[in-house]
């Protein structure tokens, strides 16, 4: 993996290009989040379309089924979903600790139960590095320790430590070097943590960097400082992803704080819960008065969706649990987010980009359902 | 609408066209069971992907939801599912005596309850057609009354009766020329009976005939026993059309009794229940056997299914409940449907149709399943 850095806008946003051995990769980025190697609904054919350029699977998901060892078996995991592109994979450690039952730490790795049968498993630093390894992925993280925000700085402090021996040995247990291998910035909202964390991650010589175990119950404040602190100590040459934070808004105050690539599963399942993201704010597809609407979901969007079908449409395919009409709601929120990004990116690469989150703002603020926090995060 | 019968194979098979102010088909047809206006999971794009020419779409689920006055003002129903084929709707009637709750028929008409609601409603002849009219049906279908075959000539003899001065009612009402109408032959598992109504119905000079009322609990038999009486009377130049029922071994045997089209929701239904139609039988999908088979899901099909996935990946998609296996496997089963009936055409047009079903037959019962009955039906 290589990231050539094309611009910094005078803002700290950047604009840069990832290559893989699955192509490359403009940034900054948005990754559809395809649990269960498949972005909930729709195809590898429409992600193209729709613009995804990378995708992001779940390691803890695929560990437990079909299991690495079958996937591997299968030819990898872009063979297995059909999805030539790059993917980037999790270590499993964020589900091992907030999905599965029962799951404890301690200094060499991580016991849990699965959240679907119960049975007992074990993960390691080691042990995620390989099973990244045998899906093939082109982008694999760390294990890391995951603590609340919330939980006060002695712990916090020591998650890190944790997470830190544990990075080393992921990186040293790296059998192939065409996989990309990302450190992840801990240390909740404690800035000196932060930068402690980075540093140490800083010095292993990662890929890439990512901070992680943010909006999880701390405020909007806290989470954009934890950001800023983990920013400033990481190597510009080097691509910055932040975990799981992607409401439209966090997009675009991410790429504002240097930040190249994000995942969220909001996208994606708020479209199956009936709220669609438009040029105008957010949208509830489901109410009463979209009945008799014959408009496009978003006149501004030229997506598959909105070339086709009206919002009375998409209502009545909600309203009568057709599956077809989540994956039309999916592939027009991924449009949108792609879109978003990729005009986020053409401001960063015109110098424009505080002009234009100014512009999104104040557009996204008199939207049709104005903006709210992290409804699904 | 217009028929051409462009042969009649000795067996008896047949091979048309049917002109529409929406395209043409091709006979003998499948027609895809889109009952509240989408088939399930797949868009018209994958539909007509996979060989779809004609569409069913169910008269008293739009009646109920959204209603044909909103489907009206939003331009029809070609414009309101984006499907630009043609669009053939039953009137209602099956749905109203199977599903509704507390269906009272009389002279007029039936008073039914909604299945969703509970509240009360009111079919006509006349509101059947003016229905199908608001939703701009290509081919309506007459109401009719329906009693179960099972239910004795009595009921039978007094249900055809009903059913022809019914018919006569929407023949009568019908205000848009360039909708085609259908009469049903009635008459359950009695030859006489089916006769008798078939010739009314001719005498009144429908654009097309449909067979109803059949696999509903009679033996095999007996219901391809009621298919040719109805059809020895019934006129060449005029489509006929088996209704709602469609294993692939049914398509073959109506087809080989002059039938042109057929309707059923065994291949998208069975789609989401894992089962799968080959060109070596039926293949359940969810088995263990499927878990490392690398395989496609049928070796002779190139649909999009088949040209990108594994039934590893389909099993796979199948045990997590990615809404995507659903789709792919109904993707897969349409192809397979139309590919089938394709073949017969192309039988009929080469004077070998009877030739043709015995090869099907023979590979299909050495097929991974083997034949079964009606499990959907």
């Amino acid at each position: 993996m290589k990231f050539h850095l094309l611009k910094t806008d005078p803002s700290g946003a950047r604009a840069g290009v990832i290559e893989t051995d699955h192509g490359e990769v403009s940034t900054p980025v948005f990754m559809p989040v395809g649990t269960y190697g498949a972005v909930k609904t729709v195809s590898p054919a429409e992600l193209a379309a729709a613009g995804t350029q990378i995708v992001l699977s779940n390691t803890y998901h695929l560990f437990l089924r079909p299991g690495p060892e079958t996937i591997q078996r299968l030819g990898g995991l872009h063979r297995f979903m059909a999805w030539d592109g790059p993917i980037l994979t999790d270590s499993g450690g964020f589900q091992v600790m907030s999905l599965s039952d029962l799951s404890k730490v301690d200094d060499d790795g991580v016991t849990f139960r699965s959240h679907l049968d119960g049975s007992e498993h074990r993960m390691t630093p080691e042990l995620a590095v390989r099973i990244q390894e045998q899906l093939g992925s082109d982008i694999a993280m760390c294990l890391d320790e995951l603590v609340s925000p919330l939980s006060g700085k002695d712990a916090a402090r020591k998650a890190v430590d944790r997470s830190l021996r544990w990075a080393l040995r992921c990186f040293r247990s790296r059998k192939n070097a065409s996989m990309a291998l990302f450190g992840i910035v801990q240390g909740g909202i404690y800035a000196d943590l932060r930068v402690h964390c980075a540093r140490n991650l800083v010095e292993m010589e990662f890929d890439g960097y990512a901070v992680g175990g943010l909006a999880l119950g701390e405020t909007s404040g806290q989470t954009w400082e934890a950001v800023q602190a983990s920013a400033a100590v990481l190597p510009p040459r080097k691509p910055r992803y932040l975990m799981g934070m992607g409401t439209p808004e966090d997009l675009l105050e991410g790429i504002a704080r240097g930040m190249d690539m994000f995942d969220c599963v909001i996208p994606t399942r708020n479209a199956r819960n009936g709220t669609l993201f438009t040029s105008e704010g957010r949208l509830s597809i489901k109410t009463a008065a979209m009945r008799q609407d014959e408009g496009p979901p978003d006149p501004a969007c030229g997506c598959y969706t909105c070339s086709n079908f009206s919002r009375a449409y998409l209502r009545h395919l909600f309203v009568t649990g057709e599956m077809l009409g989540f994956r039309l709601n999916t592939i027009h929120n991924l449009s949108y987010y792609h879109q978003l990004v990729s005009r986020a990116r053409k401001a960063v690469l015109e110098g424009v980009f505080d002009s234009f989150r100014e512009e999104f703002r104040q557009r996204w603020s008199r939207g049709v359902e104005g903006p709210e926090g992290h409804p699904d995060a």
